[in-house]
């Protein structure tokens, strides 16, 4: 605690006053009530970013999916397991209070299992699988980018080829003016990271590097495009 | 550690000079390179049963799928990811020097997915969703009950209704001498259980008591069926 108050203390207050908002990790999309679909997001990145905004002064809120990370210090955490949990929680925290800034760090299932099983699926004899029927879930960045009192919206891609092309076209498709790429089976699960900033004006690579100093690249990036509450 | 030192003397040497062998946690089952299919498993039951087994001065060997768990002292840990990798992991483990006891605490996945995708899968326009096709995972228990130098095997099964007819159900078909029955939703994730252990004898129920504490009585009834190695 007296490293993170001296570390708070010497770093720019660049989000003075902002309200921060922040999702991370996996989501679980459950096949019956102990099995389900996840990915391996440990949520790290996420909760670096959530850790270097309080630093930089923002009021932040982190709305997490299944992780055993600790909570950052003075940020508030809403645990949540599905993609759809996850959804009406961030959109309960802009009912009570407009953020400046939206970052959808969190690896969201873009699927749900339509036909989830309310008791646990045998394995039978025979071995017939299960029939597995998948239904999309709700685009929580586009959601947030398409209130009319959006945020400064970042969203992040995780590629597993391509970063340039996937990381353009999903900030285009999306429609927010930062897009942060990476490659997903590079940062899953690790301590480090690189990613690629994509902006209207272009894209600037940070170099692999262990994710809070990332997260503090990062938020320096965001102070040059939101600043400080005036 | 102090405290281990201490609870190790104290502890009854039940299974002194035995080896023992155990899976835990969950498994993992890649749809593409990010996604996959878990369950809800912490692996803490296991590890508990772990580190109850060394401190009753077994030689304990620890398979383990993903968690963040840390390992218990003097265990020797492998971890895997899939649940094919968990049954290499555990034959040669058997292979190096045949265990006296397996308990097969894990939730193996029962299926992986047969299609899985070299690279991630996209959210089209359109919004098909994955078809995925599914294959039956090798039974690690049965199989090492099958082996000719099989060892004392313990299943264990999460149910998520009727523990006493599944479990015994359960242990006529993997032809295990004791299956430990538990309702799944009631132990995923939590740091209490409660057990119910089926032999040739009967039923014995092990009420609601701290994940620790049960694996102590847990190794007590062991020993009391295996002893230590003469």
């Amino acid at each position: 605690d007296l490293v993170e108050d001296a570390i708070a203390f010497f770093v720019a207050k660049g989000l003075a006053g902002r309200r921060v908002l922040i999702t991370a990790g996996p989501t679980f999309e459950p096949i019956d009530p102990v099995r389900g679909i996840t990915n391996l997001s440990s949520g790290k990145m996420g909760f670096a970013i959530a850790r270097a905004c309080r630093q930089a002064g923002a009021d932040v809120a982190l709305v997490a999916g299944p992780t055993m990370l600790p909570t950052p210090r003075e940020v508030r955490r809403v645990n949540v397991q599905t993609a759809r949990q996850m959804a009406d929680a961030v959109h309960a925290e802009m009912a009570a209070a407009a953020a400046d800034v939206f970052i959808a760090v969190a690896a969201v299932a873009d699927w749900r299992v339509a036909n989830a099983s309310a008791s646990k699926l045998k394995k039978t004899e025979g071995g017939a699988p299960p029939a597995l029927e998948f239904v999309q879930n709700p685009d929580i960045l586009a959601g947030v980018a398409a209130r009319p009192d959006a945020p400064y919206c970042v969203g992040f891609a995780a590629e597993s080829e391509d970063l340039e092309r996937n990381g353009q076209e999903k900030r285009r498709r999306k429609g927010v003016p930062l897009l942060v790429a990476n490659i997903g089976h590079a940062t899953f699960g690790r301590d480090d990271n690189e990613l690629l900033l994509i902006d209207a004006e272009g894209m600037r690579r940070l170099e692999r590097a262990p994710k809070d100093r990332l997260a503090a690249e990062l938020v320096v990036e965001l102070a040059r495009r939101v600043g400080p509450a005036r």
